[in-house]
């Protein structure tokens, strides 16, 4: 249920429609909006009356969410999120009708010498943030687990030297303080995507999250997996389709674009594409990136190198900057595509009250 | 093993080599080529020998062959095929490097009327063939199966009306007489891909097949199931992903684009991609319709209709015109990324003798 | 829907209620009983009114289906399905409460001589019936293709010599002719299972039909395959469960035993397990064929050969005779295990009319 | 690569070839067995030369180990591992050729009186171990999460007054400490199978550790994640199989229970099987307990309560004591199953030196 406020509802007020909801054992979470205020009810188990809260003053009306999902839908939040990240005035902007942005760097952070490198060459190339890994979890105990807080240091100084923003991978919530000073997005991997403990903590967090699909997750598992850190009172969240599992052997994942165009309609969170992991082997990457685009993607996160042969990590993925390029210059045909009403045409409109989506 | 012909090798050599090869037990298959002409060996069950067939007058050189299959790879016919459908000299074009082809119409035959009137809609917007089911093979015995042989005789209306080639659905051999005769193009769902029989059939009639992807096919197994085709003596062979059977339950099936990139570089066949089948659901057909051309696909496959709604079967996953003709509009845009040469730089060099590919 | 006759139904009440479904435009099927005459309304596409025959003479009542299949599920037919094959008086029958049947034999038939010393050796090991492959359908079409006609005249004389019922793979309906004179059972292969022109054939001839379950098929994909042969007048129809595509690379496919207790329920048809296919390799079969039987399996399907490393085909899988022997004694030991109320419980009792099946 | 030590070896001896290990750069695991005593090579990415190693004072042998995983291998160490749970000279032991042991009770802690009535059901009902969970990871973070530490002390005063170990899943290091107090065995749930900042701390507590195979997770993966827990240090570590994601819609996963013959083949350590996750419907529990324990299971970890419709989580799938009980009697039947030398046959002899495993 989501009680939709009035445009002159009073402070009082809105705390009185929020003390209505607790008194009857659920949770209000107040969902910010541009073009107006409203209070999701949480933690009911079945339909909630919309009589309680219809006539409290300053209720402008009552709609019933029918979604499990709650704040990470457009039911809730109609208004597509635009995730800004870098320094105000010079942000990277990710989100509803952006340009779509590149994110490019090795799989894990390797010498501050090498890493620097990469950094300008994937600037050059068209980058307009770095990715890099500094905790690698890795299948095997015996194998390379990233260069940990070293790395975090050499991230600090691509930002600073080169002023991309970076993303990075967090596997443990005692990492949380060392890394929001040096990175800018926090990365949680396919592997963690139902770590509900470390979604948790994030949520408590400055910086943005950018949340992986998990290799077996469907959809709803997916997005409720965002909702525990839109819960927590993180908005700025990006989603990254990686690929899942399935018998088809011929790509490391089977990377499901047809989640991206239906992700835009149900959620306003941006959708990024790994297809790096997504397909697993480089010379496939770059056809998949034009996919991706196409596709409606937000974004790409794609792992390059100036010597893919010499990546510490995921070599057989790694792209090197040429191609880089090249993607950069698709990215620039793909724009060309005429904007489609798909998500304004199905954008529920709360006047209009018809909630039944697919 | 692939035995390559001196370019002035005379018939009795040639010849001479057939016999060899048929000494030992095996078989031999002639390979047309622009280029080359040469003659692969199959029926072995192991590695075969070079040096019985390097020295025979007439033979330039012994390849092996690393795949599974033969006639349908790289390896033994590295020059793309293109298939030629409809009248010569205003033949349809699929396949290297022509432009993507848009192949639509409703999910079956319906009224006459109403079949040419969708004929003409889907052709002024942009579609060079024309797709619809005379025999439907449905889930349920109670369901609609097609209208049968009064469907073909539509079919070969609409052709000869409007002057668009027909691709229809075959699921028995013994219908192959009266298809041959109003259809341009015999299509093998994705539910008898591995029935042998009808494909032998399929080899000894003159029509192109389209081999759609099983759901549940590896690559190598469609790719043998396409071989089953060209080893019967049929060249003219369409491949269609239409999205394969995963755990992700938001799309009628998950649309397997990863596939796209690699059938190029494996196969010299033309691959298609049907959005309708691989996604099930109408508003999500013109992004994935943009993906599937971004990644390469040679043309689509797609259920359009000029009253969606009302569609006979697959009502869900139909499109209208306008939709379609917006993606007629997408293809001109993604037709100017720029090629890459991702085929040719994988395309083993005969001269060269280096045939391993990943 | 379901319309139950009286018991003292007159023939031309039956015939009038028939035609009262004609006369809808529905399709009557006549529903065989011990306890009950039914007539099942199929060709519906939504809930027929019961009002319209529940006040004709001679109908008892009108029970709502309210599963995609009709004929095959439990809803319209309670009483368990034995299949009985072979000589009147000498039957194996399967099915039911009886025990579970071994059913055993070389992936393909081979020479005379060595098809009768494994049809003996798998007899004396406790094996009901002999299995084997006259035709077989393989991924490439340079692999042996099966003995063919040859092999049936083989099969006919196992038959004769040994007593054992015969069950051999169809996979073309050409074959029909042959295979009912020379074979007990009429196998569908995985591959064949939504070829339903090959379906539609079967269900005119007079043997019993063992229906495999394609490797991508849902549950109900596969039941109303089924329904395809009852639709079609054939009542003695054995279905087999063996293996799924998924993404689990440890065994040849995953089988998926937790179908057998579901299908049991849903469906008064026997279902069989073929552990062979279901797990790819030799060292595992016997393991899951104890798990088969214990998931309450009316028998198995079982590839075993005198010496498996030489069998013709999919040697890896094959065991060796002791191994049978050591599935019969097990087979012994599980059959101890008590009859639960599993299926009883929740078979719906005509009388009470309460049909909702989770 | 693994370095067998005489049986007479000194402390001195070993002690050097750690060195000799360490000194390459290296890390030694020492590996111990009843039989033999060994040093585990590992952190090396190809092959090592043997002969570094053989001719040191004190070293029998040295065998290549083929596997991804070391220490959780039969290579490595052939002995199986039963695992002991509970007080000295009560403990229940799994593992090995111990007879299989049922560890039942709810999902969700629940009120201490009606969690106490609970396990006094299930002991009486013939179960071993109790199961109840204290921090529930819920895929909606507006869902039940458990009662936390108030559970725990529930789960030590379960313990104290029926003498049942207990079992309950970690979802935080954090909770390491009081976990290790009020329970005796810490799950690992499926969700959380790689997460391996978790697995590192596991590997430093006293308590044995049960991990859950994830839903998409081959085997190797769920090996490797065990090769976490004894890289670190955990000898005493249970493997449990509790569904995969599949295509297959018809139960809540895809009970693999396929996995169970080979793992028991290739780990020396002990694996359940969860079967009430595994199908996720209470009445198809029993039968695939009883496939599960007929596939060589060494226990079952099921979800009973006294009263499941009211259970307050997981109630679909959780069974009542009665039917518990019936598959207590069906344990013992299936205990009489003839054991079979599948793991012995193929369990490598050091001795002999041959470790091909398929």
């Amino acid at each position: 249920m989501l009680v939709i406020l009035h445009a002159d509802c009073t402070e009082a007020q809105s705390t009185a429609v929020e003390a209505a909801i607790r008194a009857l054992g659920f949770t209000p979470l107040p969902v910010p909006g541009r073009s107006r205020t409203a209070i999701c009810i949480t933690g009911n188990r079945g339909p909630v009356d919309a009589s309680t809260f219809a006539t409290l003053p300053g209720v402008l009306e009552c709609i019933p969410v029918t979604k499990p999902w709650k704040l990470v839908g457009r039911e809730v939040a109609p208004e597509s999120t635009v995730v800004r990240i870098g320094p105000v005035g010079h942000a990277v902007e990710i989100g509803g009708d952006r340009p779509a942005v590149l994110i490019a760097g090795p799989c894990s952070v390797e010498t501050e010498a090498r890493t620097l490198a990469i950094a300008r060459a994937v600037q050059s190339a068209g980058a307009r943030m770095f990715r890099a890994g500094a905790f690698k979890p890795r299948t095997s105990p015996y194998e390379f687990q990233g260069l940990g807080d070293e790395a975090l240091r050499t991230l600090a100084q691509v930002r600073r030297e080169t002023g991309l923003p970076v993303v990075s991978e967090i596997i443990d919530a005692a990492a949380i303080e060392s890394m929001v000073e040096c990175v800018d997005v926090l990365q949680v991997g396919a592997r963690n995507m139902q770590n509900f403990v470390l979604l948790k903590a994030l949520a408590q967090q400055p910086r943005p999250v950018l949340l992986k699909r998990g290799p077996a997750a469907t959809l709803t598992e997916w997005l409720m997996a965002a909702e525990y850190l839109l819960a927590g009172g993180k908005r700025d969240v990006l989603l990254c389709e990686r690929g899942i599992r399935s018998f088809s052997d011929h790509s490391r994942n089977t990377l499901d674009l047809n989640v991206v165009p239906l992700v835009k309609r149900l959620s306003h969170l941006p959708i990024l594409v790994d297809p790096s992991h997504g397909v697993g082997v480089r010379d496939r990457v770059r056809p998949m990136s034009r996919a991706a685009l196409a596709s409606g993607a937000h974004g790409l996160l794609i792992e390059a190198h100036l010597d893919p042969r010499t990546s510490y990590t995921d070599a057989a993925q790694t792209i090197d900057i040429a191609t880089l390029a090249g993607i950069a210059r698709d990215a620039e045909v793909i724009a060309q595509l005429e904007a489609t009403d798909l998500v304004e045409a199905r954008q529920p409109s709360p006047a209009q009250g018809t909630r039944s989506l697919p």
